[in-house]
């Protein structure tokens, strides 16, 4: 019998590939992140450390195939087929947790550039010009509406309470949650977005949430709002957004994700002064490799161990 | 004898002079403020609200001048002559206590639109440039110096332990503060400035603050550092400044104040990419007529009583 296969499609040190070795000893670790095409063959791949469409879909397609195990290297999992995945029984852990700090850091400099007039200062000084002064936003007693009240929306939630803001988490339950003075369900988001001074989005992509943000949404937000968008670029309806912005439905928008990304030159998006568009980069963090590293070591332990995987299993019923 | 009067240079409401009047019934309210020349004897007014520099030290220069009182807008009072206030006995209270929150929403703002890639996206965007991704800096776990721990720096300290960063307050006496982890003398500081990752000025301007931030400062900062700069802009020596980025000495530096206001065309600070430029308006703050009003009201009410003033009493012995 062949021996089975880690393949790897994310970085790795020399130091962390000893150490799957050892956690993993009846496992061939291979290389495919340096290499297109790795020496050994797909089919007897059990595991998958990070995640490339054209590798990692020839591997999921294949009807020999002995994948089990996909580490993802996000925390968003919508790009993968679910619905295969579930039916041939393979496990998916993602990355959640690592950029909650992070993203909440891309959110707060988003918002707070708005408001405290920086953009406006970025764009004035190679004019060199000393611009005007406006009051736009206190960020103290605003209400801020964080959809998507998960790991990255409670971290969220936690900043906005150190500005000193009201925090209204959205979730599918009504369930309550920490650092949220309210918490609102999902289904009945369109009945309060009205009190809200900054929305913010942080939901996955599923069926549900696609399109989430539309017209209906945005014609009844407070026209000094601030939109901004770190989940995903399809949960908005971006046709909706442009319009609901050249109707002043809202005040502004801050975005990191797109329906399509990069952004198409062609996009109505760029050209607007109420729009800060940032390119997919708000969960950018250093060291990324060794902490993506630290969660696919644990869920491997108790992998070859038989165990369940601790650390972030994908629930495909939810997706996510 | 002539009634006493109360100049108001500062924008006021119908209902607060109506105010003014109960609090004061003694005092003729004089507007200064919608009124270049008031219809009332320049001598004759006790007590200033507001400041301009004309009408301002007419006032405070006339030897027969009856001012004991100013209650100033600002929380820096280094542009009034505080010898001369000190040698007439005149009282001068500022607006200190206002600005704390919103200052602190600019430092932030400042620090994370470059650590979170902000800047260079604004940048790119007119160009419809789907930028790099550049894993700059994580707030948690970095060190911020704040200079200047007083109100404002307390504010800044609370926030930087929010997103987990060391804070470092520096002062004159090294007495411990309120949200900084340590504590270090002014005199101490050039043999700690290497240890931060961030360092936020809010000095007020001093005969011991001119020139603070200088070469031998800049020179012992981290080549990943960043600069803030929201206290007074004669406290930096902006050609040392200059010199120490083009050196890399540090890796940004983010300015609301500058020596001479608006920063004049010539100067290469606008043309610096790793230099941001906002026009002194980090103390910005919405409401901010019924704030400070608020400070005035409560002064008057004591002062009509002869008790000392509660608000803001500037000691003249070390400026603020």
């Amino acid at each position: 019998m062949n021996k089975k296969g880690i393949l790897l499609l994310q970085t790795t040190t020399p130091e962390q590939i000893k150490m799957l070795q050892n956690i993993a000893p009846n496992y061939e670790i291979v290389d495919g992140f340096t290499k297109e095409a790795p020496d050994f063959p797909l089919d007897d791949i059990e595991i998958l450390y990070g995640w490339n469409g054209k590798i990692g879909n020839t591997i999921l397609h294949s009807p020999s195939s002995k994948l089990k195990w996909v580490q993802i290297h996000t925390a968003g999992v919508d790009f993968v087929d679910q619905s295969l995945m579930k039916e041939k029984h393979i496990l998916l852990t993602n990355s959640s947790g690592l950029h909650g700090k992070v993203i909440t850091e891309s959110v707060f400099g988003m918002l707070l550039s708005y408001t405290r007039g920086i953009v406006g200062a970025i764009k004035d000084q190679p004019l060199k010009k000393w611009g005007g002064r406006e009051n736009i936003m206190e960020l103290q007693d605003r209400t801020m509406m964080i959809v998507g009240a998960g790991r990255i929306g409670i971290e969220v939630a936690k900043l906005a309470k150190a500005f000193g803001m009201r925090t209204v988490g959205v979730n599918r339950t009504g369930k309550s949650v920490e650092h949220m003075d309210v918490i609102i369900k999902q289904s009945e988001f369109i009945d309060h977005v009205g009190e809200a001074d900054v929305v913010v989005n942080i939901l996955p992509l599923t069926k549900l949430t696609t399109y989430f943000f539309d017209q209906t949404i945005f014609s009844k937000m407070k026209k000094t709002a601030v939109f901004i968008n770190v989940g995903r670029g399809k949960s908005v309806n971006t046709i909706d957004l442009v319009d609901a912005l050249e109707k002043g439905q809202l005040a502004f928008a801050a975005l990191d994700v797109f329906e399509t990304e990069p952004l198409p030159a062609d996009n109505p998006l760029w050209e607007r002064e109420d729009v800060l568009i940032t390119p997919h980069i708000s969960g950018l963090l250093p060291k990324f490799n060794s902490r993506l590293f630290t969660i696919f070591e644990e869920n491997l332990r108790a992998y070859v161990e038989g165990k369940e995987l601790p650390r972030n299993l994908i629930d495909f019923e939810r997706s996510y």
